[in-house]
């Protein structure tokens, strides 16, 4: 019976951990259209896409396609958000060069392996709650800035110069002197794809009113994307089979073949020395921490940024990604995670459930073994019209006058994280962002509010009774010594003070040592200690503090009369002596 | 009246700001020898110490001088924690290089200056509080790895040999291929005054019946780091006076002359063009942010090492070290803050008040007019000694036993801030340390309380009334969310919804954009919602969510009554309907 509740238990946590059966069963012959179009265009768009980013971290480009695959079957099974498209990103690129220039792409793929596991652990030790740190304000920032970035790169696709920039200054400098080498037939079929996107994504919102016109004006809406891609490569390869050269800048030549399944390898050779798993890992260093921890940060917040609102189960997105990554590693894969472009384009494309990835994949696994020659055909500045028209839309200049009317505090949250991002990197803005917005919830830390009460018992004796309303955490204890000062001294005559632990759930040392001084300075001056409300733990952690005052401590009221009562009978008797302080009773 | 009052006011907080106020007229003679003797071992210790800093950020050794007085002469007036000695610290030393490498000198004056008005700015703006988050442990963890670093650096000096490390692995893999170099005379030399000084801290503890003997035992004792240096000089200008040659490795010669008092200069030239203020900031980038930061952080973490527990006011102690930078910045000073060495001999020395700057400032105002040429001899191993034996009493390994026994999440704490700071560099360990203790109370703010109730009036009408015990902020919105829907589930028929605010102090865009998912939720399944005890700013902010969903706002039960028992016969007459959304009454 046991046994059975266990296995049970088991099946639901599995269930709630494999996401897929919790809508497979609500599939419907619409979703999978909308899936099949989103999954078609993501596929013509995350291919090239990969490959350059696979460039950009100096990795054969048929790397890429490697990376493509893999994470997009486990998503659909394990994720949560539908238009989030798991492979490789420029972020994660640049990382993993900046950790991994000249070293050999064992490392990269042992990297992948291990940032997996890095992201399945926080998954498992549901360090989900610190996600809940990136508010709205700072995803827009986020948003925004990644936008315009994007919106920039793909500038110099469209009008088929290329240059590599540091920053955006450097980029407007560096566009300005080479905007004499503009190719015009790549900026006029960019523009007029552009155009033409623009005017597909408005078609769905025509009202006609045969049904069946409605429904082909929304295919075609949706899958404008995939449409565009296609028709520009059939004009490329047109040109090209005519005229033997193609007036636009194509994708060119990528490596055929699916890549075979195999554990990473946790050795490998530089030179003529062998390197051992030990070694590979002192080398990758920090990138073991921060690849991961960068890669959970962007994802969620390109997750939370299509989600508007809803919730985001990041730990599950954890898991997720750790999989991916894992599972990716044994497909030479570089480190991956969700794209902000890939999910603009997949939400611009009516995605409908996560099932989108499993096309995608087996697209991408299509394209490896058979379609990889055609693929040379697709323009450059198509891709960069695909990508321009779908992230235009996430540039959220609505939030600004929302935040200025009702928070001006979140205003600047977004504008930082906006500026830095875009200035310096995304995850650094991101990062600003999320600290600047944390500060008024840690001031709350430093500043509890703390109750003070003069109580009377037998309409003689007066007690100070002092009960800080969160407890005390370190970030407190100095100011609640000064708060505690502050009243004794505003007293001005000899009074038992009680201080009433009910509120706390925890002593830590920095607040235990505080306290002493406190302590000291209230024996010095001889009012009497009594500690109300301990709890074993409290008491427990306490015990030296209790021992070295001689404090007394009491679960009630009527406790501290009792303790009161007998130590001013004792003044009565040694009169002008001081308070003597008894042993605790607990 | 009023201009009494207000002029009143002004001068109760400058006293409050010009902290010599509150000690001044206490100082006695007593005080006044120890500082005296403390001031002079300081300026022994500083001035070699402050030349060999000056040399780290590839200045010439005088402008170490330069930055080491008037930093102690405003300390003495607006400084608060008596061991704190302000001046050049080798982490102030290389961020100052790594920004500045190859500038000219204007460059790292005027980051002085800078890095002063921050300073200011921070602790007008009462930002003191985010340094309330440094706790015990982590400053153990601090102090710890500061000391060894400090011992493992003077080890060098101790034994006459000179290399450069990157990290502890590095510097005792060094250590070893250069121990062949290792001189005979320094290494006797430097061990002698370790062990004088060590038996002369004991000197003190001694207890003699004679009172003026304990006295003198005394005196000696605070003295003993000046007499080191003093004597030892002695012999090594005695050795170079009769044989030609020292047998120690000595100091070396110093440019002599007190700096003139001039604003920083505002412009340069770097080779032949004209570097305008604009550009020279632009050139110093993120150090006019970054070490402003290191340097409050750095010194609240001195200054809390030292007062064990007391509260240290760490906006006090911002003004002051933008004071001393600004004003330092007039006398060519590289950027300063409060050094752990020189505290730690401060503190060995028996340092009384703040007055010891006074001291230690007009000491090397009379070294760089006099006595410069006499540095020349001061033994590097001695100065070595004096460094080793004051840092190694500050290793703290006591707190791991008390740690172990009370808590163990902060023995972590200690332990990671200690192998970062030794590792890799004791910024980057203090603010891991920060963070990673910080997470529970963030933690806190991500999974409220929040009570639930199901009410009843009137014996037949029931309502769940939901308040979450913290308020609701951003990080919580999704939570929030969650377990409320949970609740509503779990009663599974329509019932009325009362969101007490009363524990809301604020809402911000997060929680009110995740809550309209909430409420579309709820009334799409027909429960009616009431907001309960709005303060006006809050009904303000949620103004737009109200008159969305039509939600009715109560200040007090009987309202609620009086809301549902309507609703209610609305529901008997129009059987069938839901229930019908009302304007608000607020």
């Amino acid at each position: 019976m046991n046994i059975q509740f266990k296995k049970e238990k088991i099946i639901t946590s599995l269930k709630k951990r494999v996401h897929i059966t919790q809508w497979i069963t609500k599939y419907t012959k619409v979703d999978c259209i909308a899936d099949l179009v989103s999954g078609l265009t993501l596929g013509l768009t995350i291919m090239p896409q990969s490959m350059a980013y696979a460039a950009l971290a100096n990795l054969p480009p048929h790397y890429g396609l490697y990376s493509s695959f893999m994470g997009a079957f486990v998503y659909t099974f394990f994720g949560t958000i539908k238009e989030v498209s798991i492979g490789p990103t420029s972020l994660m690129a640049l990382l993993t060069l900046s950790y991994t220039k000249g070293l050999p792409i064992e490392f990269v793929i042992l990297l992948c392996f291990l940032c997996g596991w890095v992201q399945f652990i926080m998954g498992v030790f549901k360090l989900g709650f610190l996600v809940d740190f990136i508010s709205m304000p700072a995803i827009s920032g986020f948003t925004t800035a990644t936008s315009l970035t994007i919106i920039l790169a793909q500038l110099k696709g469209l009008v088929g110069i290329r240059f590599s920039s540091d920053n955006i200054f450097h980029y407007v400098q560096k566009f300005y002197t080479h905007s004499d080498k503009i190719k015009l037939n790549d900026l006029i079929l960019g523009v007029c794809c552009i155009i033409i996107l623009l005017i597909f994504s408005k078609l769905k919102d025509i009202k006609l009113k045969c049904p069946s016109a409605m429904k082909a004006l929304w295919l075609l809406s949706i899958s404008r994307n995939a449409l565009i891609v296609l028709v520009s490569s059939v004009i490329a390869f047109y040109f090209e089979y005519k005229y033997g050269e193609s007036p636009f800048s194509l994708s060119g030549n990528v490596v055929s073949g699916i890549p075979t399944l195999a554990l990473p390898k946790f050795y490998t050779q530089i030179g003529n020395d062998t390197v051992t798993f030990v070694e590979m890992v002192q080398k990758l260093s920090t990138a073991v921490i921060v690849l991961p921890v960068v890669a959970v940060l962007s994802n969620v917040a390109v997750a939370k940024a299509f989600c508007k609102g809803k919730a985001v189960d990041a730990t599950q997105e954890m898991i997720t990604l750790g999989l991916c990554n894992i599972l990716g590693s044994f497909v030479q894969s570089m480190p991956s995670c969700g794209a902000f472009t890939r999910s603009a384009v997949a939400h611009a494309s009516g995605v409908r459930t996560p099932m989108t990835g499993l096309y995608v994949g087996t697209i991408i696994l299509l394209a490896l073994t058979f379609l990889t020659p055609y693929f040379y055909y697709i323009p450059k500045s198509s891709l960069s019209a695909v990508l321009i028209s779908a992230v235009v839309f996430m540039v959220d200049y609505k939030i600004v006058p929302k935040l200025w009317r009702t928070n001006k505090f979140e205003l600047l949250v977004t504008f930082v994280t906006f500026i830095i991002s875009l200035v310096f990197s995304v995850e650094q803005g991101l990062l600003v962002g999320v600290i600047i917005n944390c500060i008024p919830l840690l001031k709350v830390w430093t500043r509890p509010k703390i109750d003070f009460a003069i109580k009377t018992f037998q309409k003689k004796h007066n007690y100070l009774l002092i009960k800080p309303e969160l407890g005390l955490y370190y970030s407190a204890s100095d100011f609640f010594n000064s708060q505690v000062q502050k009243m004794i001294m505003s007293i001005d005559y000899t009074i038992p003070v009680v201080i009433d632990f009910e509120h706390f759930f925890h002593v830590d040392y920095t607040s235990k040592e505080t306290m002493k001084h406190l302590l000291t300075d209230l024996q010095s001056n001889n009012h009497s200690i009594i500690f109300l409300n301990l709890s074993e733990s409290i008491a427990d952690t306490l015990q030296e503090i209790i021992d070295q005052f001689c404090i007394r401590c009491c679960q009630s009221e009527n406790e501290i009369f009792d303790e009161l009562t007998f130590t001013s009978v004792e003044i009565d008797e040694g009169a002008g002596t001081s308070l003597l302080p008894h042993k605790p009773k607990a």
